[in-house]
């Protein structure tokens, strides 16, 4: 049954409309690479100005119960402080805490509200989108900059910036263990005729991890408890979680290759260039190489409109959204994507669990990046939303999320719509079509007032074509936008030749797609893999 | 006799005159409220678009000669990393290095350009504008954010923003050293009557630092020599500099009796407020407060315009200017004063050398601090320019900074001239109309395409009425405006009463002069002490 869109505003649903109908006009715009750019600039502005803009008032700091760095008990309410201001390690937020609406008495318990997260008599609901690359390539992605401090997770851990610290490490400490210091080049080693990093541990049987290494990060407990033979085949990468799945590795293996290649090219290029600065070029062209990856390809693939958005970055300079970069709890909640990974997947032809990804690059090793990449473009993701959780995520994850909003006293689903410029929604049919989700929102939340903005995130229907509904979109839209295009590398004095070499210009410019990325990084023989967000 | 100013460019010279002449109608214009706010945005922005705004793509990191953090030697040219973008301890610069100008064998010895700063037959220039005010309060001001690194000065140890370091500690844990943690108050005791910060030392006999303060910095070299009884009267302040003069001293200790003052009031207002939310709350009082007399009091005064600039920060959001602070290289050359202090001044009627001063807090508490700047604003500041330099401080810190322009490999003055929209100058005459100076000049540098920035920038004569030369004045305006106006303090969503309170927005509306935030906190008889930059 399809949603009752009365209440998703006039100006929003025309918007909707006109990009998603008229093909053969929004061919013919992207015809004149200047009207591209006008309407690319027109379409952004209007995404991130629907929401006020950093620096905002709050952190998450001014939730904080104690004065950090000591024992004494900090401030009982919110208010802006100079320290709110300025410490980024507190994540950021949008809307002001709310209180009075988390303190509701009759809010369901966490435990009872994950039931919208939990499948449906074991269904699971596929995506009629996207390949199994997409959720890989989010998860890979957003670990860079969404870092949850698990000390306390009103802070974070994060650069606030698309840096590719899972492939060069959080600091400038850990990138130089894993360089070579000659030729610019990254540490790796040929395993069947293709480029991965280094093992990361000396003695996998007594989990001791190589001197070089030491230093990179601390395991995770759940790297710990692995078995001798998966800790063997564990690489030495940037971050704690760099090895944690398949798909992530993968994604990190190819930057490794990436930035290798680009660095041998920039040798021969510029034969008299020392290895420090063929390492800094070449790493200022992957990074800039993702980003366009990130805006022309994967963004693109998000929404279901006909004008595709392009990598434009000086057409924002004089935007009061160009501000200093600080990653939010909205941001991260939009993210959580729990219910995109299967519970199964395709592997050499053979259906297994997920679970057997995990931390397990033999798998990578015995077939080759290219060809699982293919595979995992021939099969789909799951669809982002209620009722498609794995079980064994539900418990872990869904209520955590769920007490953390709480936690951080976020506004409302209906204040959340206001606030982005969507009309609040009025009946439960106007959040979802789905009769099962009205009424379990129904049951456990009364009025549609009292849903909480997580929960409204992920029950919101998509529409058609789209990968996720209207109202995370437009948050992801707003975050990510403003986020990537504040980069550095992207500012009007730095976004140019002299930054990049003419070399390293031309290798950011030929890039339109993940596929371009990692095609140039394989060994193929009957033609490129194929590698795509899109199921065909 | 008068400099030729055929080389000053004609838009620049018709600004001038236009700014300088026509009293009347400037004095109609600031009439309207909505005409000033206009006319301030305007020549706010003219000023600061003068030159390519941040970021830039160098800092002094691209100059270093080792990998920071290791002994390895590194990268011997000059590029854009994403180190040098994100790594603020390095010291930024607007210009590129240029290293062909440095290394030219006929610039000369900075020992031997030193003697451009040499008074001339020991006589002393006095400012004919400028109380001795002005330098106290530029030293004391720009101390909180122009902090050069002592053990590399490639970098610094700024935070790059006006938070009042000096007067709160340059971190959170530093802070809560000066705090009482009761009523937002700062740490202080009264002496004869009025409030001052509490002593440092536990036994200044054996230079025993008070347990409470010992983690606040570590001592200069130069208070680590002071005698006992100087040692028993240094204040616990913000930074290891604060006690380092009489006037950066009184200033301090205004803010800190403004600082409890405004704690008070707050108190009184807001009665269930805590002692957390009064000390957040004054310290933002105090920190725009401090910024309204930088841009209305100080500002103007060096300026000869008859249009007085106003804070009005709300004007330049979608200015593309508005970007991460960073302080530069450049701010801080344009900011050595050296030649701003006498050797002698009136204290107590008597004529007393400068050095008398240094570390000397019982001259403060002998007479109080309003007696004192009433005497301050008594006697003039010196000319801030060439030949004007005490002695003592040519070699101590003229030479030095001669020496760190050439290793930071500055452009040239004539480059800055063209870089900042002024014409190249072509005689020596077009810098100085001091013959003494031409002849010098000339002698040292043989062709004004050789003058280095450090001595370009003093030796321009100033225009009637102002403080400083025209470059100088220029890129003073150009950093100072681009790094207060950013303040996140300033900001859309922040410069408000929701972040102030009500009778905190009160408080900073009310100030406008140095004069008014003194006056609340000192004792008087016959009326208010005379506080000001202008001589009388």
């Amino acid at each position: 049954m399809a949603r009752d869109t009365s209440r998703d505003g006039f100006l929003n649903r025309l918007e909707l409309f006109v990009l998603t109908h008229f093909r053969g006009l929004w061919w013919l715009i992207q015809q004149s690479p200047q009207l591209t750019r006008w309407v690319n600039r027109f379409l952004s502005n209007r995404t991130i100005y629907r929401v006020d803009t950093r620096p905002y008032p709050f952190s998450l700091m001014t939730l904080d119960e104690h004065i950090p760095d000591t024992d004494r008990p900090k401030k009982t309410d919110t208010y802006t402080s100079w320290e709110s201001l300025i410490d980024r390690t507190y994540t950021g937020r949008h809307l002001p805490p709310d209180p009075e609406f988390n303190q509701r008495v009759d809010l369901p318990d966490p435990q009872e509200a994950a039931v919208l997260f939990r499948k449906r008599n074991g269904e699971t609901i596929y995506s009629e989108k996207s390949t199994l690359l997409f959720p890989y390539w989010a998860q890979w992605f957003t670990d860079g900059f969404l870092r949850t401090d698990r000390e306390n997770r009103l802070r974070n851990t994060s650069n606030h910036h698309i840096d590719l610290a899972p492939v060069y490490g959080l600091s400038r400490q850990k990138t130089y263990l894993l360089r070579t210091f000659s030729g610019g080049r990254l540490k790796s080693q040929q395993i069947n005729g293709e480029e991965y990093p280094l093992f990361f541990y000396e003695d996998p049987e007594q989990g001791v991890i190589k001197a070089e290494f030491q230093d990179l990060y601390i395991p995770l407990n759940d790297e710990v408890r692995l078995p001798p033979e998966r800790k063997a085949k564990l690489f030495a990468m940037g971050v704690e979680r760099a090895n944690v799945q398949i798909g992530y590795v993968m994604l990190n293996v190819i930057c490794l290759r990436e930035h290798n290649r680009v660095c041998d090219i920039l040798a021969a290029t510029y034969p008299d260039w020392d290895d420090e600065r063929l390492f800094q070029t070449a790493r200022n062209i992957l990074i800039v190489t993702i980003m366009k990856i990130v805006i022309e390809d994967y963004v693109n693939h998000i929404t279901p409109y006909h004008f595709n958005v392009i990598l434009d970055p000086l057409s924002f300079t004089d935007e009061k959204w160009y501000r200093q970069n600080w990653m939010t709890i909205e941001f991260d909640f939009v993210y959580r994507w729990h219910s995109a990974l299967p519970e199964t997947f395709i592997f050499a032809g053979d259906r297994l669990p997920m679970t057997s990804s995990l931390w397990n690059n033999q798998m990578i090793l015995d077939r080759g990046v290219g060809t699982i990449l293919e595979e995992t473009c021939a099969q789909p993701a799951t669809q982002i939303g209620l009722f498609n959780t794995p079980d064994f995520l539900v418990d872990l994850t869904e209520v955590p999320t769920i007490a953390l909003g709480r936690k951080t006293q976020l506004a409302s689903y209906n204040d959340y719509r206001e606030a982005y410029q969507y009309p609040r929604v009025t009946r439960f049919n106007q959040i979802s079509g789905n009769p099962e989700t009205q009424a379990l929102l129904e049951q456990l939340y009364g009025h549609v007032d009292n849903v909480e903005l997580y929960v409204g995130l992920y029950a919101e229907d998509a529409p058609e074509h789209a990968v996720l509904g209207p109202l995370i979109t437009r948050m992801i839209g707003i975050d990510a936008l403003s986020h990537v295009l504040t980069n550095p590398l992207l500012a009007e004095n730095i976004y140019n030749k002299d930054t990049f070499s003419p070399v390293g210009w031309e290798i950011i410019h030929e890039t339109k797609t993940l596929s371009d990325l990692v095609n140039r990084n394989v060994v193929f023989e009957d033609g490129p893999f194929n590698v795509t967000f899109y199921r065909s």
